[in-house]
């Protein structure tokens, strides 16, 4: 059982810090963590989030750990198995929190010694904040926990992917390929990104500001980003992303050309096909 | 006072339905309409809306009207002045709902008799739904109330507007001129619009649909779009939407370029970017 192992954190931001709160509360009584910040630690450790964390020392606590959670930016996830992940115990199980997987997840499976073992996963449940005082904000109750599994993972690896997302409340767990999430992403997540930070770009966007409805609000929430998180992102996953870009510039560059040559037939055809699809959103969403 | 005033509304849609809704609630006795559509007159009669409305013959009710709101379609609107406007009678004051003005606004100040004043206003207060049995939907309590006046309108046709306003509850109410009201809905308004249905008209989108999270559904809502007024609004205002389209496709490009390069530095600053533009919104909102 999940909740007698010993878990460690590597990494008490919001993910991280939000993991351990989700787990403490879920009875977990020997969660520990480790991060650079002394701050981070004191607050964890004092909110009940945690039984002890470290930001130097920690090998006796990386050598003690049954389970581990990487809440880590991708390269700092590559850099840390680099230079501390021969620490780990055999029989150990580690999982992250990454938003990209291809390309990360082999590299880190390749770097663990034998008989460790990554699966990787990613909590679909960000939010507009960062930092460890803000993990109580964090809602995993409506989001999606997906797993990520190579040929290289064990079907004990899987299931304490499976048992910590119900452990932590999510929604929906599943499961699919790295390059599957990479391109699922690139177009949900990515690319919806992108067009909010390039909707808010604008010169002079702030003048409208007292005219903005709820859709505008709505389009531009998630304009305010965490530049160094996403920036990482981004680029890991820039094929995909790129693709998703071109893509989307086409379909809107239909649209123009509609509104140039006065084809109100065109515009009414993608109208609808937008609603219908948009449509079988809702209807999914009703189901699940 | 607009409450012992005859008013009448031309088009019982949704718009049309939650003005006459509006109005009853606030005491107005003297409402009455004119749709296509016996079924909506036969609702909004019966739902205590209106005092009385037709489908045809409805000169007598033109004649006797001291108040006109036209929540027609803007191509509607010209053809319907353009058939019924002579009907109206010197000190007249009436207004629209339309989501463009340059152009249609002179026109229909251009059409109507001499001592019939058009002072035009926009109720930034839609919703994905249609019809006035939908009325009840729409909410004015946090929208802002725009009127667009020209040099033709007096200080009782802007005081008629603002009393309509007042009267239906809007939260703000703004006044600028008909070619600043286009280009600010052009980017505001239409450009969202047109984001939304070419990221949900991407080929294959469903098969997304189980993974979505809160930003795509955001960025998405707004792709469920009435086909035909969407088509009509924006090849009415299609100068400043194409303007606004390439403006942002530029903004895109820049970014994809970014990403092409493995320019870290230059996502950042446009992450930062965004990210204090939309902060300067939120607080311009919370100021309000």
């Amino acid at each position: 059982m999940l909740k007698e192992c010993n878990i460690l954190i590597v990494g008490l931001g919001l993910l991280g810090g939000s993991y351990a709160r989700g787990l403490a509360k879920a009875g977990c009584k020997q969660v520990f963590a480790i991060d650079l910040d002394q701050e981070a630690i004191r607050f964890a450790k004092e909110a009940g989030y945690i039984r002890d964390g470290r930001t130097s020392g920690f090998e006796p606590l990386v050598q003690a750990a049954q389970r581990v959670v990487f809440a880590l930016y991708p390269t700092a996830l590559e850099d840390w198995v680099r230079r501390w992940g021969h620490l780990l115990r055999p029989g150990c199980i580690c999982t992250d929190v990454s938003g990209v997987k291809a390309g990360l997840v082999e590299t880190v499976q390749g770097l663990l010694p034998a008989g460790v073992e990554f699966i990787a996963s990613h909590p679909m449940a960000g939010k507009e904040v960062s930092g460890v005082q803000n993990a109580h904000l964090v809602d995993f109750a409506p989001a999606n926990f997906l797993i990520t599994p190579t040929d290289k993972n064990t079907p004990e690896g899987l299931e304490f992917a499976r048992q910590l997302a119900r452990l932590l409340g999510f929604a929906h767990i599943r499961v699919l390929s790295c390059a599957e999430h990479d391109r699922m992403i690139g177009y949900v997540s990515q690319l919806t990104h992108a067009i909010a930070v390039s909707l808010m770009c604008a010169p002079g966007a702030e003048r409208f500001a007292e005219y903005t409805g709820d859709s505008f609000r709505d389009l531009t929430r998630i304009a305010r980003i965490n530049e160094t998180m996403w920036a990482e992102l981004f680029l890991w996953n820039k094929e995909n992303l790129i693709g998703e870009i071109d893509e989307f510039a086409t379909r809107l560059e239909t649209l123009k050309q509609c509104l140039k040559t006065g084809d109100r037939a065109g515009l009414e055809a993608m109208f609808r096909q937008s609603t219908q699809a948009r449509a079988a959103f809702d209807k999914k969403e009703k189901e699940e």
